[in-house]
């Protein structure tokens, strides 16, 4: 009667067609098929079975299967910088047009040149400025139907595509595959959480709610129209480093069984799930494929780089600690869906 | 295979079973039996309708049905001092017993005096010192189980039982019935996240993750026996009057559709609620039942509290922008499951 049936039947009969992916089926379609055999899907699929088989000594509930992951990086690609950063930059212009006196103020006036040598030498304070400049100050639903539009119009200069499209077919597959077993999957992101929401559902199939990112405060107002929320220049959650497992508590409340990094700034995540008891898996991409993405660490000898920085310390921690380290090169048959 | 089929089984038959409340077999089943038929019911029983009915013009798709509820005065009693409240100074003795320094300090002195007069004039300031220093300084996970100890273990001195039975009826069916047509039902408390999410799955059935509260920040430390997350004096989330909607933005990041409340600190969020598109239902208790639970607003001329205000000028805006005032007198057959 008041309940869409026709709705509730697709939404029962899609979980349970997931489910059958990893149910006696599963024997002949395997669900990580951009997975190369090797230590990496083997840690996976045993992860599986042991969270979520009845007669394991290390089964976890429904409600308590959690996996975070990672954007920049271990989702999608985040070289030569970051995607959010080109928006802020592509912002510049309309900003600079709505307050024309930023045109001759730094870091504003680099900016408007175009000259990605010096772009790419501003500072972290400059950088902060434009971020600060370019996020804030309007309200929520305008900023996301500007970052939608964005995010359709605007292509990446090395493969010409929508950085929606940057994203790894390996990674899309294990999120399904994860949320088939009844995980729950989360991006706890060291990027801006309104600026991850615009399109996470549509690309990782991950919705508003379980997009934990770095977060300005938000003011409540009486706008022209009714209430909005005025996106404030004041940094409330910096989800990054320590701050990953402080949202992680704030946000969920639960400690993650799954948790899948790249860098420096998921160490203490990983470090968080893994110290949890039962079975739990950490993950780090390890961006070894110079060919087909880019190569850069600087663990295992790959060049230093600003973006992303993989170190031998956490190379280190994770040998250690049982992480398990992914190796784009060896361990990913396929990297993105286009190719 | 890797998936325990039973537990996802009884998931899905579960959600089913709740459908059933609400589709055509509803006719013979009240699923608000608590609930005098009136105006307040009916209202409900629309919205319900007129958002789940994939005909209606107003419908809903599944993942944006967002109902959001305050706790205390809403759910649960909060007369004559919030719950938390006394967790706090119920918590003071032992604090003095870990440093006795504070024996002689106010507000501890007059608290450990156990002098319910002068413990009820104590000031916001003071009150606040004792929540920071009992609420914080240790790690959430011995939070949690020293709240959990608290809660199964104390009696409220008017009906002698837990507080956590202490909840309306009305609101547990409406929870549910809200839940059986496809709403996430969230807490959205003034009160503190970590103190609510100790009992609300249990009492509610809302999961940590949907309960939305005051929150203080946590510090990723190591502890002698690994990563522990301690409770900071430091306030993140101020989750009242404004800072209500703007939570909801930061944890949901969705505009709910539903929202109750039952004072000023739900203002913003039932505006906010109603000033969507489309078909949006707030609410809020007016506590007129003092015989079976206390009477105050000072709305409707019943006594003023400094506990849950409902103001004349929060009645006026109720009336004028078509919320829902439910009468726990007239409205509520049944106010708890113990009666």
């Amino acid at each position: 009667m008041e309940f869409d049936r026709r709705e509730f039947t697709t939404f029962l009969l899609g979980a349970a067609a997931s489910v059958s992916v990893a149910g006696p089926a599963s024997a002949q379609s395997d669900p990580l098929p951009s997975w190369n055999d090797g230590p990496a899907k083997q840690a996976i699929v045993k992860f599986v079975h042991a969270t979520t088989d009845a007669a394991s000594p290390n089964f976890v509930p429904l409600a308590e299967r959690i996996a975070t992951f990672d954007q920049d990086g271990t989702l999608w690609v985040e070289h030569p910088i970051y995607t959010q950063l080109v928006y802020c930059f592509d912002r510049v212009p309309d900003l600079v047009k709505a307050k024309p006196e930023l045109a001759n103020v730094e870091p504003f006036r680099t900016v408007l040149t175009g000259d990605r040598e010096a772009i790419a030498k501003l500072g972290l304070d400059p950088l902060l400025k434009i971020v600060a400049a370019t996020l804030t100050g309007v309200d929520v639903d305008t900023f996301r139907d500007e970052v939608a539009k964005w995010i359709a119009e605007t292509r990446d200069p090395r493969w010409k595509r929508p950085y929606t499209e940057l994203v790894y077919e390996p990674q899309i597959e294990l999120l399904k595959y994860l949320r088939s077993v009844g995980y729950r999957t989360y991006i706890v992101t060291g990027g801006g959480q309104d600026f991850v929401r615009v399109y996470a559902e549509g690309v990782y199939g991950i919705p508003p709610e379980q997009v934990v990112g770095s977060a300005g405060a938000v003011s409540y107002q009486y706008g022209a129209k009714g209430p909005v929320l005025i996106k404030e220049p004041k940094l409330l959650l910096n989800d990054d480093n320590a701050g990953k497992p402080e949202s992680i508590h704030l946000m969920i409340g639960r400690r993650p069984y799954f948790a899948f990094g790249n860098s420096t700034g998921d160490r203490q995540m990983l470090e968080y799930t893994k110290a949890g008891a039962g079975a739990r898996l950490a993950m780090l991409v390890l961006h070894d494929d110079g060919a087909r993405e880019y190569a850069y660490g600087p663990a295992q000898g790959l060049p230093d780089t600003k973006v992303g920085r993989f170190t031998p310390e956490l190379y280190d921690e994770a040998i250690k600690d049982g992480w398990i380290v992914v190796s784009m090169k060896n361990d990913w048959k396929r990297i993105f869906a286009f190719e």
